[in-house]
């Protein structure tokens, strides 16, 4: 089995070539099934820190827009694709073409190198909670209307709406996974509003302050980086017949506000670890946050037998043991 | 006021070019209001009959989906763009490059010519009841997620979805128009699967025989071409302010059974006109016009304004009125 995964220097992108060379077995039906002989990371560059040595691992580096760059990553030999290149959500809205260019070019060039193939290519594709937006219901539901109120947001929806006619059509067989907020995000913090959600965790298991610009009420929808990777893997595995006339599904979450949060972070943690926390209110990121949807039924992604996190305590032990080799500053 | 018409030369576009010539006046609000001193029709080819000579009407020609063509097309001092070219539903399934290079590219260049202007066109979007499908609510509200399932349909909703980000982001003021089946179309009949809901009241008016292939007790959602005509320049007149977070609206519409079509007909031109309808049922035709929408709340379309014809009874005298020269072949 050979796979190609964009935006694979990404933490998820890395997490989710680890664990397929690590399960080395990759079953899509139909005659496409075992070992994984072949995983290639596409990214713009080179991954850092570098993957360890597989012979298995193939690092490319490019313009996922190009088109020609697109037609040597994605040959007749790849049975599966995982699209998660993309220019994030503050990026988009800070740079509108290259947000068009990437979000919408980059993932039109990776569906029409597929469709060319002739091969029907499993595909899966990154879209977001972005992709609901404006007036919604307090409970999003799988057939909420897709009013996106970010340009990122728009370019997800237009993304999914291609992933569906695609593979309607027979080019592909599709899969758009609208991913909750992914905590805890390994790293140093980044321009994303929601960086905080992975800083209030990650910081003060390693001895660190962390600021905390939100009100602890405020609710978050979430999913841990392991039930990502493991979302990925079960959408390319599913049958085409258990998606119907959408390819599109909510990744079922957990909501938990950011009070909960750092209780269960004390809770696997101690007190100690929680009072590194400052908590300075920035009323630009709380209006921003505020109008995330945090309440979803995902009745379609449990359906589809997708599984959330248990609890938040888990969600802090995976990102100790996983990123922090089982131990923390206590 | 100036004002361009992409797709100009189709039956809409022409009706739209002279309602605008006959009215003489444009209120887009905000100091953009007066008399229209320009109409650009724009279309692949020459309008066939021409236009009535008439000094403030140009007409172009060329590829919708040439950026180039469009620069010179939309031009600073245009006030207001009626996006209608496209290639239909039937054109965009059978060849799906056209359809993407039109349908999504024709309107991306449209889209991205008005954003470089930086005079924050009006620009007003033909989109169609095509963007739902699947598994859709028996009445169809705005709030209806959009799960086409035609080719046609997804260019349309991904039109949407630009139409709505190119007017958050403050690049264009854009309104998108979801059309019923507009009867009665002049001309003749034509490859879409509901072409027969306009032949079957044209022919019949003209001494000649129809053919229908539908079951007489299947209801479609239909709007007449004045009342489309009128729709456009309502939504081009309508403040920003009244469309909120979302520029997407169901056009109120009316629904009929194809036996009310027939009785309306009756009762306008008399029994022996409707003699002339032979019922062939096509299974192929019936299933295509079966899985499309028939029952619309149309409520923010209502809440704004927007106008359903009265009766079939009116849309029948409307067509025998601007048609026909009042008179038909009874």
């Amino acid at each position: 089995m050979k796979v190609v995964i964009t935006g694979g220097a990404g933490f998820i992108g890395r997490k989710l070539a680890a664990k397929l060379l690590e399960k080395n077995s990759l079953d899509l039906g139909g005659g496409r099934s075992g070992a994984v002989d072949k995983v290639t990371v596409f990214d713009m560059g080179e991954p850092d820190p570098p993957f360890p040595p597989d012979p298995r691992l193939e690092v490319m580096t490019g313009d996922v827009s190009d088109i020609e760059t697109i037609r040597r990553l994605i040959t007749p030999d790849v049975d599966a694709v995982f699209h998660l290149a993309a220019v994030v959500s503050s990026g988009a809205e800070a740079d509108f073409d290259l947000g068009m260019r990437v979000n919408l070019g980059g993932t039109r060039a990776v569906l029409d190198v597929c469709r060319e193939l002739g091969t029907v290519p499993r595909v899966c594709f990154a879209s977001s909670v972005a992709v609901f937006g404006g007036n919604v219901p307090d409970v999003i539901r799988d057939d909420t209307h897709l009013t996106p109120q970010t340009s990122y947001g728009a370019q997800k929806a237009m993304g999914e709406l291609m992933i569906n006619d695609y593979s309607r059509k027979g080019f592909i067989d599709g899969r758009a996974l609208r991913l909750p907020t992914v905590v805890v995000r390994p790293g140093k913090p980044n321009k994303a509003a929601s960086t905080f959600a992975s800083s209030i965790i990650r910081e003060p298991l390693q001895g660190d302050t962390a600021i905390c610009p939100v009100d602890p009420a405020q609710a978050m929808w979430l999913l841990s980086p392991r039930r990502v990777v493991d979302a990925f893997i079960r959408a390319a595995e599913l049958p085409a017949e258990a998606w119907g006339p959408s390819r599109s599904v909510s990744i079922p979450g957990i909501t938990h506000t950011v009070r909960e949060m750092v209780d269960a972070l004390a809770a696997v943690a101690g007190k100690k670890v929680t009072e590194r926390i400052r908590w300075q209110p920035d009323p630009a990121i709380q209006k921003i946050v505020s109008g995330w949807p945090m309440h979803f039924a995902a009745e379609r992604g449990k359906a589809l037998g997708f599984g959330a996190d248990s609890s938040m305590e888990e969600i802090v032990r995976a990102f100790i043991e996983d990123e922090l080799d089982g131990t923390f500053a206590g």
